[in-house]
């Protein structure tokens, strides 16, 4: 089978032999915008058109933003719990190469605090994982929009999303701190005592609105380094987003498991440690599993 | 004597009788941004050159961000608490028109999560207001940085900065939420029942970074219109800058004392009674009395 995992800036291709070994992978940097209706499926017969020309019986998946309004067609949200069966069942079937291709749904629930929350793509890399964790876990996807998610059964209960890395992003770039943080230079270690210096400063008195300014006077008197406020900066929005998760079953869950790129996700450790609450890390490339997954599950219903 | 009020935007400057009347005003849209060594003595020569030559006695005061670093001539920060007496004693003296002009200090203080906080121009504005407040009481002054201040016995006691309009105008212009989001035309009315909604969420379960994400999936889901995503933005922020603040000893304190200007105050009149806190309204244009009180101090220590 085939599986295409298309987010906002590119796709990954994995072609999956029947064990749901990867057999070959391709990268393509085009993401889903400023494509128009025709383009997808003419990007795809271009860059993994010799895979569908040999390949012609298994299925095609695809998963990620290329199932929004703004992809290929809308795969609509399924609302939680969902359980992988869920999502084989809710596919949405697109035209590619003369055979159709099915693009899973994102997941969409209700959050304690009145608003509705989505994800899209994360639910394919969650049931890659769920393969690998115990039924009942909790998983943190930090990135642009952090996931907190919470598995039970093998289902996924619930999750919530946080702006983490788009705060950081926006706050790093426009604005009055953006002139007074240095992110390190590549290849420099980050400034790991900073960074812890941030998730503490995260539950001290004083909401994030004033935790942020306070980085502004602290670079003033030149307590703080340009560098290292980046490093704190970092681990305040960290320290602010974990502790507005909540932990309720937490424990009796395990370790939360941390699926992330390697510097992400040694920073969401150090924030873990700092706050007492144990944390692994899970595997990274876990959307081909998810995929062969379901594409199983999918043969399993019509066999 | 002559009192002006320079801040990043522009400045305002007033000729004041000996009992404080303010006999004529004159607004300059000039900040401080962008000006050389020379200018800023040259700038005031050229828009209030007449009342310095018919008003060769009183003293020139001027606060404001015009004492910063990139301002005229730093006049550094005196640690609270502070009363309107320190300030009159540590103004700093720059050359203007042949005689001596005094910048105003700003003032420092520690705050409980660890880090520094500063303001410059509001001590002024706060010294103008005290004299019609009781000695101890606690003010709110929103803005692009909104200070809370903790008066007690007439001396600034201590303040907190919340980034609040900074990060509101932040989200508006940049980012996810930036497209999602449409301020009400002007001349339209607020969205009131959307703003207090955003207080409200601000109290429940889940962050700052949690409840942002709440109204980009609001709005995919059309539980939101995009002017009332604004509004419940503005709420939310504003609800985290008030649940962010500390309390303690406010009760003790009388209502607290917003000063902003009317659209502005509205909104945290309606935040302050959503969390069942006292709140009225000071009068807005509180420099000229607070550079009037100043001035006479320093005439008092110079008699």
């Amino acid at each position: 089978m085939i599986g295409v995992d298309w987010g906002s800036s590119g796709f990954r291709a994995y072609r999956l032999a029947a064990d749901g070994a990867i057999r070959d992978r391709r990268s393509v940097a085009c993401g889903i915008a400023d494509l128009q209706p025709g383009d997808h499926a003419a990007l795809l017969q271009h860059d993994i058109g010799d895979w569908l020309q040999q390949d012609r019986d298994g299925p095609v998946l695809l998963c990620g933003m290329i199932g929004s309004r703004q992809g290929w067609v809308e795969a609509p949200y399924l609302p939680c719990p969902v359980a992988p069966a869920d999502l084989a069942r809710h596919m949405t079937s697109v035209t590619l190469a003369d055979r159709p291709a099915l693009i899973v749904p994102g997941l969409s629930c209700e959050r304690p605090d009145g608003s509705a929350d989505v994800m899209r793509g994360e639910e394919t890399q969650i049931f890659g994982l769920a393969a690998t964790l115990a039924g009942t876990a909790m998983l943190c996807m930090p990135g642009t929009h952090s996931k907190h998610v919470w598995l039970r059964d093998g289902r996924i209960e619930r999750f919530a999303t946080a702006m983490t890395g788009e705060v950081f992003a926006l706050l790093s770039r426009h604005g009055l701190l953006a002139a007074m943080l240095r992110p390190a230079p590549a290849g420099t270690d980050m400034d790991a005592a900073a960074f812890v210096a941030g998730v503490a400063r995260s539950g001290r008195p004083g909401g994030l609105l004033q935790h942020l300014f306070g980085i502004r006077a602290d670079r003033l008197f030149d307590r703080l380094a340009a560098p290292a406020a980046a490093d704190l900066l970092s681990g305040l929005l960290i320290g602010h987003e974990l502790r507005g998760t909540d932990w309720g079953a937490a424990g009796s869950r395990g370790p939360v498991t941390i699926v992330a790129a390697p510097d992400l996700a040694r920073r969401y450790h150090m924030a873990y440690e700092a706050l007492g609450i144990a944390a692994q890390s899970g595997p990274e490339d876990a959307a081909a599993r998810g995929l062969y997954r379901l594409g199983r599950l999918i043969r399993e219903d019509l066999a």
